[in-house]
């Protein structure tokens, strides 16, 4: 019996990035669809759990992707409320790679910081930590036991603050940073930092972090130049620089795709599994672990 | 040579149902089309039977299908007018599922009735008999030799009856049944009842049918409660029930994806087969029939 | 790993015909999507660049088609600016199969003109030589060193003519042929003859072509009757006619068949391959040289 992905994308064209991983990942068959909103959810999960049986139907899954997460978050809320009882199949979200993205900097930033005790009680910075992998990130720092500041060019919402607080736990909190002069003040007591702010923006200079005494690791998810943090090149993946362990774009883009493949491999071994950040960071775990 | 089948669906989105049981049905790929009218028709077939040769064409099928019957008649037509001398492929038309449903829900009825002369000179009622599943199986039945009565809320335009009468022949008749209260009077002298309604509406309560003398069979074809004949659970697959053998959606629903499947396959064994109404109606009764 | 073919077509549903031809040589899988703009190109390409490690692009590859050749030539020109060194992928031209239909039948009038020269230095008319058949079919010649006149029933603009020139080399001229009155006289002292034009429209009658002394081939690409030169039936494939070697839509349509396969296969044997026109003629003269 095939694996069948159901490829449900909030964008016109369906993702082809998103078809090419499945492909490489295992899909026997991927079904897509794009411009797929939450009202025409029903019928198409119907369609994949009500056409196999019980025992067949971790063969068929479910990924939702697109370039809007927020609009992802809603089609993942309509398949899972379509769901009836035990008829239901896996399902991912990963719109826009989001979540892979923001799982594999955090697993690059927990590896910097040591085996013991990892991020627990550290002071992380995310940058532009107020768009979709930026949320994300610092919700499973947080989690992780960091102490957590996300930044954004404007005051940060405390709803949005409070949102992260009640998914992921923890110790989470805004502050304004209108340009990258005051990212040195930011990262006063920083041990981790993060830029997690989109393609050719340099939020963090080099005088706001090189050198800085007590920062231990930082991430950069910006592939484009000018880099988000300057300084960290974009295929470095665990050098040293400047006394601090960095990660470039490639750097945690390749442990993104090694992610991304796995969840879609795990989507066909169960017929009830949800992978969204918490779940597919468990995911990351297991693969980044170290083998005996 | 790769089995490919051509989806041509009315609705925006073709539907993920009739991808998942074609794959499982043993179509190799799938080339899946949504939104189409029958002016799109002819370019889409063009390429269907323009570009293997003829020894090669059994090797692609046209699946039509979409929520809307009438619509896909329309491209069922298009497809044939297209179709050039031998140059041409096997077609099967199954818009929201109404004809394998009406031809699964008529051959429960058959096998029930007995084996000599199945519904031959019985009273046969169709409730909610002008939709597409509706007529369908009312035509069948008619065929089949039944005395066949369709009810509709509103009377029925006998302009509809002499439709069904001229594709199947045989005997139909319409009576408006604008309430369930209705249904006893209506059922007086029937040996057979289907139910052919959409879902959550209760068409025949239970002291219309229930202990009827004469009342050989029942069929009902709604599987959200609350269901459209009091009385008939889901899953009834031939239980006697107040004397009467039953049947649910759900007993019809598994015949119905098996001569869906069924049908599937044949479409792969020659280049020129139609399978509309009366053509699933054949290939269910072989896959139906007592095997020596 | 799986041969992935990103089809990308400018019509509102993907070419069938494409798909189909794709699979039968030898595609694994086809991400096709319709209605496409260049401004859509960017992510499109971008999932098929940034998926796979750089000694694996091979495997994936990218069709552009549609109806429309000069939306497809946008695209292609989207396309390739989105390349990014060395990863890219190899992809292939052929809207509404204009390429590979005039290739086949500048393919079939240079084997017709005979081994020594071929085309060179010999008069050329294509009638509709201003549509995209016509064009490449012209340029094609001209590059191989015939003395070419594309006629219209309007006068040829002045910058198409030099478009062709600047594109493929050679002599090329444009000639008004208001109707196929004046196809007698437009052909005097041509060697060979292309019709390019649609379906159902005749350019050259009998007395344009027959027994002309001096003429070696004629070709026609119009399969629908009426057919474009009178007196070329529609599967002619290299019989003589009226003292002329004469090929009539199939029997240049068959070559353009296994010309398109051979292409696709081609499109997977490395990741930067541009197969337009002028690659797709090398190609065809590789098929169809005389094997030792």
């Amino acid at each position: 019996m095939r694996k069948l992905l159901l490829q449900l994308d909030t964008s016109p064209h369906p993702s082809v990035f998103d078809r090419v991983v499945a492909y490489d990942a295992g899909a026997d068959e991927i079904m897509s669809y794009g411009g797929v909103t939450e009202h025409a959810v029903r019928d198409l999960v119907h369609g994949a759990i009500f056409t196999r049986g019980p025992k067949d139907l971790r063969n068929t899954a479910i990924f939702i992707g697109g370039t809007d997460m927020t609009a992802g978050e809603r089609l993942l809320a309509a398949v899972r409320e379509t769901f009836f009882g035990p008829l239901r199949v896996s399902v991912m979200l990963d719109s826009n790679g989001s979540n892979t993205t923001a799982v594999a900097a955090v697993a690059k930033l927990q590896q910097a910081a040591g085996p013991k005790g990892g991020v627990q009680g550290r002071r992380a910075v995310v940058t532009a930590g107020t768009g979709p992998v930026g949320v994300r990130a610092a919700g499973l720092l947080a989690r992780a036991g960091a102490d957590v500041i996300v930044t954004s060019r404007r005051p940060v919402a405390p709803a949005l603050v409070e949102q992260i607080r009640q998914r992921f736990g923890g110790s989470v909190r805004g502050v304004a940073m209108p340009d990258s002069s005051q990212a040195a003040a930011i990262l006063e007591g920083a041990e981790l930092l993060l830029n997690a702010g989109g393609a050719s923006v340099r939020l963090v200079p080099r005088d706001g972090w090189a050198g800085r005494a007590g920062l231990r690791a930082a991430a950069d998810v910006n592939a484009v130049p000018p880099l988000g943090v300057e300084g960290i090149e974009v295929n470095d993946d665990g050098v040293e620089r400047e006394g601090v362990t960095v990660f470039g774009a490639l750097g945690v883009g390749n442990l993104k795709m090694k992610i991304h493949k796995a969840c879609i491999a795990r989507l066909f071994e169960q017929n009830d599994l949800v992978l969204d950040a918490e779940t597919i960071a468990e995911v990351a775990r297991e693969i980044t672990a170290p083998r005996n």
